[in-house]
């Protein structure tokens, strides 16, 4: 009896399954039942939800491969947020502990700002759906619903719900702001810095976007940038070169015609950042992709960790025999640079471009780095070097490596030019007026004493007492 | 003519996918043979598992989905474990160094004491299957098998094996017992919060757990919580209220009527601490979605995000207005107020309104923190405040929040007193039963001098010698 | 005529999945077809991607197992990679302030130097599709295409990109010079151990790898070594006691006969190293999986992690009973240890076997490592006793707990002493011709002042002054 009933229920369950798909065939569901009945021998599949079952019935594998791309795209967001950490982590770490919990504080306000008024303004801004000229209007995203959240949305393309496109954007989006905390740190005002961030990240940024990513001007020009390189990194290398302009450099880093190297407080806490960085950039490049699709996603996880790793290698040989030392903070600009090197093409060179793009990133940082100190710009971690001119570097190397013939080194060049070029002059300007209007700069005292105690009352290390002033 | 051809390598493709899936149907399997021989053309699929191949067979899509949900969930469990190194580090960096070997030791305990004794007791009292009453009983987890790793075990509502299940609640289950330990931190006797985490981690848990979770009589009642205001951080906050008033508060802190900061040893650490606190809320509130549904798993990552960077900026804010100082750690505070208060409701609210639930939460745990200090109630880490106060206003502000109309206040008022109060009387009785048997607080000497030498003979920093102290 | 055709093509693909589920039920699928057609009801699909199109077409269901599959490795290997950083933080974090410079270095170093090697030789040598002998032969990765990028290239075993394929072994490979790089610390020349690891990595482990991993003679013979307890850990173990043995102990470490103690400068950082190790451990053990099969990875997730927590336990436990202290390094070495132990059969072993291996490898490491020291072989980190000594342990363990008959106890011992001694011998070899040509040891005066200022001309905390040293 009892067997009875389990292949009755079981059947029953075989039933719904069938009613699901074949619920635009209603003549069937009756014999489909019928003829279920000996298929028992299959584990009984348990009741589907119905707007599940309904999307599956209709999208076939496309619905799960919309699936597993959404959720690929969800996790790269979280790498990419824990790219804030390592930019938090490395930009303390190469600055003096004295201005720690500046720099800390910077970072958490980024992430949180840039979130937020992402959501507020920038992705609509920046992904308007139709381009909206030059400079970008943006809205609140909306309660997403219906379409917003199924296969519909972007298709196989950019498989992904709408909340899924916004949040990975989010995090991209404070990026820019992220890269000019560190080349400003240990001289810039707190409030002044949380204003001009604000600023780039809800509304400079999102204009540069739209021009390639929002369909724009850049991207009908026949533009590319996969991930960035100059839509994210050079934006925030040309932003923070501007900051460094106005602020001019820390007291005491040149004095009398020499360069007076101000030592980073905790290598631990930089070569954490790093790795974070390298880490997060898998989401960063890999997540570009826009779905989950096997073959473009595996090339780009190894053309990005293949130019990180040369990018490495090549700054730590190169730094050596220029400097006679093996520099550990050269080998980790280095892996940024080639990084950064590598996010313009990531999806569309071969596996040994990526290491040359790569390792010449590595040399060009190095080369960079040593000669923005020799005509006194002062950036204490190499976001300029790194971010700016690597950026620019990985967009020409599209051009040069990618075997596509609609891609030309000439339209790279306007492109990366345009986007550096506006990043600087609206930064220039934003700098300049905050300096005219609030200051820019905390006073000598406070330069001297560390801006952990004067702007926030409070040190990073309280417990070691004055031993490390 | 090309388009006949088309046609044709197509159905000679659909033919290969026949050949595949009919091969249990022998009848078929030689006529398909016979026909796919000419498909060569297409690229030979290679065998497939027999089991794999069986289960695709039955469940078609539905499988995949199983597949993606269940990876998705394992991933959520990799998350939520991460959250552990961030309570260590954010514990041990808000406490001074010389307790910092001793936090972490306790951290490095719960969760290896919480995976074992949750798979011991824990899972099954606290997931019984059938509610078993108020005081649940567990039993160790089995050896699954069979239908135990199929999507015969949830099917797509709980999508996931059962050992899948088991780890994420796992992950949960030791959060509890973190929580209080960053509020009774630098002067507990290690053996004796040894005993009480593991009894609050292995019994008392499991128990309001099943009210809920379990399908008791919470749950029978309507209260909703998603993922744990109440049940998982609102239970911690409580058992770590009780805990402080039994221990009372470290020895200089309220001298003469006013308080005297004690400050945390590395802010570093600290931030550390809640950038990963934050990436590993992705898992605890995303994976409990419990499969990897498009839709409702992109809207938990944003409702997330958005409550966590609300409440970070209103919390930076409404200190830097009230302590005229720009507050790392109150910045620190606001983001994990925002993410407890989403956490009841992260699939059920719209965006805005998690910002607004955000908001308030970095709001209350601002004054909450200053309050318990005002009150003499001594949480080194603001624990209390963080998960128990704001515990409680994420699972009402379901009941204000939610479009739907299951949902009351009422309900959820109930619901989270009768949590939060189990918690703390059951832990207000053990630590009054340890502190009368085996003593709670390590002596006055041993709290002045460190609880690292105390208790482990070790300093955290041995090479900065006596500076630190 | 066109509209025709598309109906045609149309039905045909919902055949298709008709074919799916009424696999069992055959009379159906035709008329199936006839009338789908009607079914035009449902929401719009979008267009999809025609080579995605085609793929799904062709492999049906298997095709998105493939992409999570893929997905799920690229993933892992993420993971993987992160324990890097879990092992340059762990291994600083044991040593002094004065070398963490040099530490840092050595291990950003190991992951360029890994990645770039195992591409330019060493994926193929160990991998070379058939066992070519035993000193294999590699030649650098080919620019994958085609069937490289297909589910044709693994099917459901093997079910990646080739490119998945060698990131997620490129990471793996990096480990073990890693291993090494712990053991033999604050007293090995820079550029010897550049050398040394560079031949290690890059020619010596993939030897063994293709033993097993390439079908070689060990895998002929029926030894199981899943994710590598003898091929990577035990490698790495006993490449590390070679080069102890020729290098020789720290200067100060035992004098007069007696062990003294050189104390680890920063918990946290060792701390946040095993975290990040143990989370790592998933990508390792899960990733190992080669698949994102629901039932076994869910196994290996719940093996690996109730064998760490056991481990952590016995050896918290057992070091306290033996040294009469709550001591944390033993604590992380024996998460570690219980790690490494379940490595060789995290999916083949119940859940309660993995909790006694895991247990047993706790208590192991813990007489290990005080052994070691008996017989002053030097190992900073315990890297020895935690990656060799376990490494065999939990090789051996599959040959008692595997409810397998195919794996025997005999054919364990035999493969995981193979792999050992030729490491060993190997390692030994190198380390010697090094020593006696370059030179493998920093001077006396080097090591006293550390290797940070002897060998980088660089502080990892300048900030401190002398404080720390």
């Amino acid at each position: 009896m009892k067997n009875w009933l389990k292949l009755l229920s079981g059947s029953l369950k075989l039933l719904c399954v069938f009613g699901v798909l074949t619920a635009t065939v209603p003549v069937f569901a009756e014999e489909a039942a019928a003829e279920a009945a000996p298929a028992e021998a299959a584990p009984a599949a348990p009741e589907i939800d119905e707007d599940l079952a309904a999307l599956q019935a209709t999208h076939g594998p496309a619905f799960d491969f919309f699936t597993v791309s959404n959720l690929w795209i969800l996790i790269a967001a979280g790498l990419v947020f824990i790219m804030h950490l390592g930019f938090a982590t490395l930009e303390s770490g190469l600055c003096q502990s004295k201005n720690t919990v500046n720099i800390l504080y910077k970072n958490v306000f980024i992430i949180c700002m840039g979130v937020f008024t992402y959501a507020l303004w920038g992705f609509n801004a920046m992904y308007p759906g139709e381009f909206n000229g030059w400079l970008a209007a943006g809205s609140p995203i909306g309660t997403y619903e219906g379409d917003d959240l199924t296969f519909a949305y972007g298709g196989t393309g950019l498989a992904m719900t709408a909340f899924t496109d916004f949040i990975f954007q989010a995090m991209f989006a404070a990026t820019a702001a992220t890269i000019v905390s560190g080349a400003v740190a240990e001289r810039i005002k707190l409030s002044s810095f949380m204003i001009i961030a604000t600023l780039l990240v809800a509304f400079a940024y999102p204009i540069t976007g739209s021009w390639k990513w929002g369909e724009g001007w850049l991207d009908a020009m026949g533009f590319y940038d996969f991930a960035g390189s100059s839509l994210v990194h050079g934006f925030g290398g040309f932003a923070a070169l501007a900051g460094v302009l106005v602020l001019g450099p820390r007291a005491g880093k040149y004095v009398g015609g020499k360069v007076k190297p101000i030592l980073g407080h905790s290598m631990p806490l930089a070569t954490i950042g790093v790795f974070l960085l390298f880490l997060g950039w898998f989401g960063f490049n890999g997540g570009s992709v826009l779905s989950a699709d096997p073959g473009l996603v595996s090339l780009v996880f190894v053309t990005t960790a293949i130019a990180a790793c040369a990018g490495g290698l090549a700054s730590m040989f190169v730094s050596w025999a220029l400097i006679k030392k093996p520099d550990l903070s050269m080998a980790l600009n280095g892996i940024l640079a080639g990084l950064v090197g590598i996010t313009a093409g990531a999806d569309s060179v071969s596996v040994w471009s990526a290491a040359l793009i790569g390792a010449l990133a590595g040399l060009i940082v190095v080369f960079s780095i040593l000669w923005f100190d020799k005509v006194k710009i002062d950036d204490p971690v190499g976001a300029i070097s790194v971010h700016g001119v690597c950026g620019i570097w990985g967009t020409l190397a599209v051009g040069i490596f990618s075997p596509s013939e609609d891609i030309t080194f000439t339209t790279q060049l306007i492109g990366t030019l345009s986007i550096c070029a506006f990043a600087f002059i609206v930064s220039y300007v934003l700098f300049f007026l905050v300096k005219a209007t609030l200051g820019i700069r905390v006073s000598a005292e406070e330069e001297n004493e560390g801006l952990d105690i004067g702007e926030h009352g409070n040190e990073a290390y309280p417990d070691f007492g004055t031993a490390h002033k």
